[in-house]
This record gives structure tokens, C-alpha cells and sequence, in this order.
């Protein structure tokens, strides 16, 4: 099977410049940020509005891809899990899954809210919430 | 900035043989089918258990990837949206998320309920539900 060959739909700028800042996921931020679109793929937001809930895919270019066990939210007490029971950040393809909610739309600017993703970092895809 | 280079960490087989003996989303199916983990990755499933809903995702491989704008669900009546605001397979990068419940595992194959994927697409990676 041929490998999946990824291309960058757009990346985030937010005020998380450092993993440290990061919330542990969007359901525990009131984080704004920005969505910037690339130009070649702009018209895959027509009919997007503010006020709908939409699930982003991020592809954590910073995170660790050996680890396959980790402490769930670093907690040394639960011992460790296979990377594929957590929400860790570390695993083999680090994509990320945030809900986030559109406040406002400027051309191929989604203005968001509820950010866990540290600023700088591709975007993958967006889809509408089940 | 790097592209993304993906490994794919496993393969699912179902009863799903054609595009069209798809569902249209995991909320609405009961087909059952078993995601297999390659043997690299199959530490990474220590500690799941049969009950426990997961998070998967595939990639599409027989998705078109040159759509920017569906007719949502196929219903011509919506008009034209912009495939990120859709769960439309077409995209740019065509990466599917579905919710499984598991069912047994065995080893590296874990058996899931919920099946909305064709048979023989390739695993991106698996989390925990929040």
C-alpha cells in the first residue's frame, strides 16, 4: 500500500509559544487563537460561520514518536499505558483532536476558542462535529 | 517546515467490501470487523480492555482528495459546502475518524463494534475517548 502522503492545510497562532503552557486537552481551555487557511484550500471553509463547534486535526511536529507506554497525564501512580489508551501528545502519528469553537471568520481566518495546541502548528483537517 | 511522515500502525478487516456497503458514519452502524496492530506498535495497546470505547483513525486511501466542495451526505437540495465543514471521506487529506466499542481482544487484533470503514484501510493511530 502506498504511504499516506500529507499536505498542510493551514496552522494555528496562538499564545502557547511552549509545551509547558499547553492545557492537557481543549476540553479544559478558554484559550483563543487563529486558524489561518492556505490559500490553495480556502474554499474548503465555504459555509463555515461563527458559532458552529468544529473538530481540527494537528500534526504535533514537536512531540516524541518513539514512546509506545507513558504515565497518563504524567501521573507515576496509574503506572504505565499503552500510548494508544491515552490522549498523550507522544505516540507514532502525533495528530491531535481539538474541538473548538468558531467566534469569527475573516476570509480564510477562523478566529477559535478553547486552544490546546502549541502556536505554529499544522493543520491536517477540519471537520463538522458529529 | 518538515512534511508529515506517516507509519502506518495497523490495517482493519470487516464485512465493508465497496464504498457503497459503507454507513455513512459510525453513529449509525453494527457491523463489527478487527483492527489488527503491527507487531511494532502492539505495545502500544497495553492496557486496553474490552468495554472501553476508542477513538481511530484511518486513512482513507481510495478517498478523492481534489474536492473542496460536496453536496453534504449526497443531498443535492443542501448546495455546496466546503468539505471542512462536512464528514465528507473527500478532503485533502483524507483522515477518518470513527468511535468503536470494543468488543475482545486477542493479542495484537483488537475486535471492535460500530464499523463505518472499508475493509483493508490503513490505522493512523488510536486514543482514548475523552
Amino acid at each position: 500500500m502506498e504511504p499516506a502522503d500529507i499536505q498542510y492545510i493551514g496552522i494555528i497562532h496562538n499564545e502557547i509559544k511552549t509545551l509547558s503552557d499547553a492545557p492537557k486537552n481543549y476540553s479544559e481551555s478558554e484559550k483563543c487563537g487563529t486558524l489561518t487557511i492556505y490559500p490553495q484550500f480556502a474554499e474548503g471553509i465555504s459555509k463555515m460561520k461563527a458559532g458552529m463547534t468544529i473538530v481540527v486535526l494537528f500534526w504535533l511536529h514537536k512531540a516524541n514518536r518513539d514512546a509506545l507506554k507513558v504515565y497518563p497525564r504524567g501521573d507515576k501512580s496509574r503506572g504505565l499505558h499503552g500510548v494508544f489508551v491515552t490522549r498523550s501528545p507522544a505516540r507514532p502519528n502525533p495528530i491531535a483532536i481539538s474541538e473548538l469553537e468558531i467566534t469569527k471568520i475573516e476570509e480564510n481566518t477562523i478566529y477559535v476558542k478553547g486552544v490546546d495546541i502549541l502556536d505554529g502548528t499544522p493543520i491536517l483537517d477540519i471537520k463538522k462535529k458529529i
